[in-house]
């Protein structure tokens, strides 16, 4: 049973926090078939962080997880903040593969979503 | 003549301002025929400034020109300091409109945007 984790950076705006979660609740539905089991994780400032949200996937019998990275560009928080959390939950699960996918950013589609998104803001 | 500027907050690392800057030169290709004109900005740490970008813009003809905030987040970013810099530009260009976009975090197609990266990095 696969879990997908979205991870974001976390806010002091808990507005911004619950942006996060809502839209991983969004993709839990969308996905359902293929990742039964999805959670929002953060790195700093919002809960659960990174190794709790992947304990939490393996609790409701996860056996294999992808972390997705919800940043824009690949700084220091993709190359080594994001990964040494997830080595930590490596090290509770060395029997679970856990992956971590590329950053959102970065993602070829990227550049259709942000077309398509702004002639849909032209329509209204 | 429709220009569109990508604005994304700003990093001192350069490598990640240049992503945003291929992303913009990226839409810019694809989108040429609705906006011949694209431009990315900055919120603070990288050049150029949004006003700037604006008014390299409205130098190279834009007759109205609409900004993209690059974020994940609707935080105080997105809600007060874009929009203040993007009132800096209005001041200067009085006679041109300049709308702001939602910021791409928002956008309802995130979602089929992180399902189909997701899935794409599965099959590599």
């Amino acid at each position: 049973m696969k879990a997908l984790v979205l991870v974001a950076h976390g806010s002091r705006r808990q507005a911004s926090n619950d942006e996060v979660r809502a839209l991983s609740k969004a993709i839990a539905i969308e996905m359902a078939d293929e990742y039964p089991i999805i959670e929002a994780g953060f790195l700093e400032l919002a809960e659960p962080l990174i190794p709790d949200a992947i304990d939490c996937c393996v609790k409701q019998g996860a056996t294999g997880v992808c972390v997705m990275p919800y940043f824009l560009s690949a700084g220091r928080h993709v190359r080594e903040d994001v990964p040494a959390e997830v080595n930590k939950a490596r090290q509770m699960h060395n029997n679970i593969p856990i992956e971590v996918l590329a950053h959102i950013g970065g993602a070829p589609m990227m550049i259709d979503l942000i077309r398509d998104t702004v002639m849909d803001s032209r329509e209204k």
